[in-house]
């Protein structure tokens, strides 16, 4: 994509301070700026690069004035958070898939598919699906029977949907997340065997949730795993049979949610956390990375760490004790020597029983 | 699929309490019971969801009594727990696959097929691939050159199996599994950089092993990666080369096992476990989640925690006091305090050397 | 593959002390060695098996005299290590892919490519690739808009690389491994949910790059995510947004580098580790498993562990005062009787105030 500094400024209701006519064909971050690229000065503390970036043209606020000689061309803005969101809204454009159903591409006869739909190479629309309204599936992607997809939900290369399974409007699945697999549930049989239990429930995604690449969701045994509206899953993350995610909460990569577990609207939970089954997680939980949680957690805002987790605060205290240990067990003999001693000149207490 | 409750007491050999003709469309949990399903009271402590519960239907033991007004029609049975299996086995059928090979597939002139099998769109069965009778390939599927497959395995989309690797009969894998990619070795030339060591290895999976998505089993350097009989792997789990994993042993979401440790039979190794290369970890160990196993572990049937992992109970006692460790830390200032103030009345133990 | 005890002999320049003409089919390790494969003895410490191996031929130095009777055919030669490598490289060739492109792939009519390429079936290459000689590119992959793939690169099935990602010459990525899916980045909206920040940066992986199964290397916001040459990180690996990971360093599987952290050259990253965002890691440093680094390392070559890490050695020190946490509690309760005891006979310190 190419656009010039000129119409950059129409894009973001700015005025060009130097040449409105240099072409830019994306953005950059202001340190390490690249000819031909938009940079963006919105935190005064990078002022420092804006002197030797070699970006092509940079935004800042209206009123700003350099304090040394620069290269760039400015592009000045009442709001530069507001126009960098509209610029990048902008250049993201540049991808949108033509809405096109591939002929190298399977949907079954029954399934019911809606104007402006994608359906990349390679991929299986399987009997029974419904696509809503404005859905990119691209290349190499299974939506299994039944499944119901809402308007605009972008599937990624390579995401896998078992039966029945439903993703609400808006929803983007990264490339190879799996959605729907059997839940791990087996029971022992009398010759010490696991027998594996039918997963017969089913995944619901509300809307507007993000997962990212590789991560796993899977179907609950009977009853549903459950992802509310507006939650994030970065890459690699694991949320098990019969799990439910509230609204808003984000996971770090590499976190993972066991059988049953309940977490919270707008939790944070960091990356490499577990959360063990069976538990409740209260709105707003905040879960420090590589936090194993092995409790329910009934108090709301309450901050985590540590294996099994407990208070933010309590474990650092007691791990900076931890680091001191050494230390704290050399008094601890020291302290013995001297009672010896005392002991030694305060005989009468010595044969006490 | 829709089933009479009479239907139902007929397949579990129970007695309907109410009426036999109420449609039923599949099971939900009692607690959530939904209108047109099926729920299990097979555990007293849930007898309350009975008189709440919205389920249609409700398997109960044959002496059961409610002690209040129910509205789901009960279905009595002499043994609930048999009943549930029996039940999840009839709904689970609903989605078998009729047997077929698409013709979207691609099967090497020179594999081996048996009868009854399916081949999914846009798989790939190499040259050389030995298919065991039944075995369900879905979509998007590659088998490697070479790659034997037993009786009634089934791959689900997108498992991708590298040249030579034998799966045994019955074996479940995943969406987006991939067995038998080359493991993590390396040797360092004489400029610092890291040059491969072709891995000419392969990957053994007996029979009955349950893969979840996205898990990766490297195959060996020389000599195999073995994944014994019965073993159930939960998804996002990593089997390292030349590892190999005992009989019935289970192993929850994201844990993984370094090159060449051998995991003895019967062990229950918790999500987000690690263990180190090269160990021998004896029969029926327990490791609790996020452990991590850096030593061979000798002693059967031993329970694990931590990072080194010590044993369980001794983990948690020690942990008790980490959580003190604050409060400890004080008390031993206030001893050296203690301690001070007794020298200075003893002034006689001061001037020693 | 079929070769004679003879023409290994040739191939390693060494010399057959038994029958020339025993065919072989593979390597093994010689404590499991199998008729009809070749084993190795380089370290001295395996010489036992020797005598119960049943390889059909071990190469050994060529001065080695074994000590008693041996049932396999030896290949004398001047450097074990060397031959070994010799010998795999042979060994490996076997499943070298002939150059051809399949007729059930799809290759956009804008893509570039180069002489002897194979892409395999159900694989996808968009509008404006391009593709280095020699590149083999195996089944169900899809290479996005404008992609760079260098000379000699291998993507193994079902690879998933998103539209700009560059990727470096000889370079390998494993099944299943997605590149360039967006970072994890979101703001909060007014009514406190989480709106998707465009990522308009790229992925740039340099050459002799190896990323194992199912592994994530997530675009940048703005600026790209930078894999060095000659790096390798194993399975289930996460690569954050804007990261930038050193030349020749090594990250085992399920490690993850969260957003914008910089990590230097020679690092060793064990398995499980998690680097939380925005951290510079000095070159050289060695993270033990399961370690949590939260502040930059700034002093080359350290060695971490712990959560959150400190020094490796500082860590094991203090986590064996931790397992005698009970014992070292104890000792300051008994130390607490002792004073009380001593106070009690020395009364004069107790009205104090």
């Amino acid at each position: 994509m190419k656009i010039t500094t000129g119409q950059i400024a129409t894009i973001v209701e700015g005025i060009v301070d130097g040449d409105p006519d240099v072409v830019i064909t994306g953005p950059s971050p202001i340190e390490e700026g690249r000819p031909g690229t938009v940079s963006f000065l919105s935190n005064p503390k990078y002022e420092q690069f804006l002197y030797s970036t070699n970006a092509s043209a940079v935004l800042v606020h209206e009123d700003f004035s350099p304090t040394m000689k620069i290269n760039p061309s400015l592009i000045r803005v009442k709001d530069v958070g507001a126009s960098i969101a509209k610029l990048f809204e902008h250049f993201s454009t540049r991808y949108e898939t033509p809405h096109s159903i591939s002929e190298h591409a399977f949907i079954h006869e029954d399934a019911l598919t809606s104007p402006n739909i994608s359906v990349g190479m390679y991929s299986v629309i399987s009997e029974g699906v419904k696509v809503g309204a404005g859905t990119v599936i691209h290349s190499q992607v299974f939506v299994g029977k039944n499944v119901t997809l809402g308007k605009n939900v972008t599937l990624y290369a390579g995401v896998k949907i078992y039966h029945d399974c439903v993703i609400g409007d808006n929803c983007i699945l990264h490339s190879n997340v799996v959605v729907g697999s059997d839940g791990f549930g087996f029971t022992k049989n009398t010759e010490g065997q696991y027998e594996k239990i039918p997963h017969l429930g089913n995944v619901i995604i509300e809307s507007n949730v993000e997962i990212g690449s590789n991560s796993t969701v899977d179907r609950g045994t009977i009853g549903d795993t459950i992802i509310r509206k507006g939650v994030k899953l970065d890459n690699l993350v694991q949320i098990a049979h019969n799990a439910e995610i509230g609204e808003n909460t984000v996971m770090a990569s590499q976190s993972g949610v066991a059988g049953s577990s309940k977490v919270g609207k707008n939790c944070v939970i960091g990356g490499q956390v577990g959360i063990i089954g069976h538990l409740k997680i209260a709105d707003g939980t905040m879960i420090q990375g590589q936090s194993g949680v092995t409790r329910s957690i009934n108090e709301e805002n309450s901050k985590l760490y540590g294996t099994p987790a407990i208070s933010y605060q309590n474990y650092l205290r007691s791990y900076s004790h931890f680091k001191n240990l050494p230390d704290l067990a050399s008094q601890v003999r020291a302290l013995q020597k001297e009672i010896e001693k005392l002991k030694d000149i305060n005989p009468d207490i010595n044969p006490e029983k």
